[in-house]
């Protein structure tokens, strides 16, 4: 499959490494790219990521035959209200973003309905790094992509979605946008919240500056993630809040467990849970697919 | 300093890496390494790490002029019990422990005192691996060790056990053995629940099959560390409780306030957790020193 047009409405790490692979693979003529700020569309060009820059989505989007939407999850409502009038029926439109009950809701309510050539996605790929220069064309190999459509989506445009993550080395999978949700609560915003507050935990003491000095390795691969970008995760916690809420819980739970087994001594309760998860991430580790 | 004979109670990764390091500087003549299990010296010498093996630490002390104890925080009292009557007058005699209010009271439960001689210490180093196949020559290279003497030790031990290990790359502090272990318990030992415990919490999951398969780098290097041995840190756990209750009540309140916040819609309070935390981590690791 040759792209002719790709429009990447956002040209960060996500939006610019898709650019950087399907040029890699000879799999795109041409890349428009779109940003809110001209220096991100210079550092894209410069970059070698795309072809043309405009800071309007509607000229973006014009003429496109592929539109990737990879923009912060409060930006989706006033991307759609924009593009409400223009919306590309030439083209195959997915997103990229971490949430997608939110992605379909914002569609809803902007455009009355998923438009049936909108494909929600979420490649599970990225790094702490944000921007045009964190973009790396083996971002997506090996990796997973999750496809959400829904009733109103045509399969033609799913399958072409499903062939450009593939030609970049991802397997693609199928679910409901609430399933998906619920799981990327646990696997992947769970853990950001563990890693932005136990930082902000630490950073909150009197021993603060001890505390960073003499922190070893573990503590610093721990919290890589909570040096992403703030105000993207603010955005994917207020886009999927019920579900992060309820895995919150069930760790916070867990946590008081084990202060309580602390303060009794009842130390074969802390070594039995220390135990099933080295057993369950050994397990998990060992048996993975190669990334 | 050249060590004559260096005695290796246990001869796992710290252990191990210790000896690779010596002899890598030419500063030890001869090692000699105390293991409960024959199989665990046999791989020890194998690697080149030991010269002799000896399953009594009474046998491996006797002519060292240096010692190292590397042994879970559960085994001390026991060992020091052994050693009780055959105590190397001779060397100078230090630790590996991660606790060290607990290295000086199982010293003075059972020695009466902490001996002029035993200089309690804590290097600063370490992988999820254990075992003598995990030791490496620069894994105290840029690393610090931290060594909290009583008033009972010698000057004269505690300079030579400095100087070890600078001779491996590390870099070198005193502290009172209260100070570690309140500031580890924020560095390392909560760090470890968190991690255990996070994987604890999914595993316990009916999704777990499908949290674990969309699981990406984020969660791998976030609980890097849950793959560490399970029953050395529980005995970390049991030695240094009263101050990992706290660090764990600490961040546990704070995961609450999150919560909190999200289940109210307050995303000012989550995002400004969020920034305080990226600024946090990234001036701690852009302004640290190398490792």
């Amino acid at each position: 499959m040759l792209i002719e047009r790709l429009a990447l409405i956002g040209v960060g790490l996500i939006g610019g490494s898709l650019a950087a692979a399907l040029r890699e693979h000879g799999a795109v003529r041409q890349v428009v790219g779109c940003a809110r700020r001209s220096e991100t569309l210079q550092a894209a060009q410069y970059l070698g990521l795309i072809d043309e820059g405009q800071t309007d989505p509607i000229a973006a989007v014009a003429g496109a035959d592929m539109v990737l939407i990879a923009v912060p999850m409060g930006a989706y409502r006033e991307l759609f209200a924009r593009l409400k009038d223009h919306w590309p029926a030439q083209a195959v439109v997915t997103d990229a973003g971490s949430t997608k009950g939110s992605a379909l809701s914002d569609a809803r309510a902007v455009l009355g309905a998923p438009p049936a050539n909108f494909v929600p996605g979420h490649p599970i790929a990225g790094t702490e790094r944000s921007g045009p220069a964190a973009a790396r064309a083996d971002l997506f190999r090996h990796r997973r992509v999750i496809l959400t459509p829904a009733p109103e989506t045509d399969p033609a445009a799913v399958a072409a979605v499903t062939r450009m993550w593939e030609q970049v080395g991802a397997s693609v999978t199928a679910m409901e946008a609430r399933h998906h949700d619920e799981v990327l609560a646990l696997t992947s915003h769970l853990p950001h919240v563990v890693a932005y507050q136990l930082i902000d935990t630490l950073a909150a003491l009197d021993v603060k500056r001890e505390v960073f000095a003499y922190a070893a390795g573990g503590l610093k691969d721990l919290t890589r993630i909570a040096s992403s970008n703030p105000k993207m995760w603010r955005d994917i916690m207020a886009a999927n809040a019920d579900a992060i809420v309820d895995a919150l819980s069930a760790y916070i739970d867990n946590l008081g467990q084990v202060r309580d087994a602390l303060r009794a001594g009842d130390m074969d309760t802390v070594g039995a849970g220390f135990e099933r998860a080295k057993q369950a991430r050994d397990r998990w580790i060992y048996t993975a697919e190669p990334d």
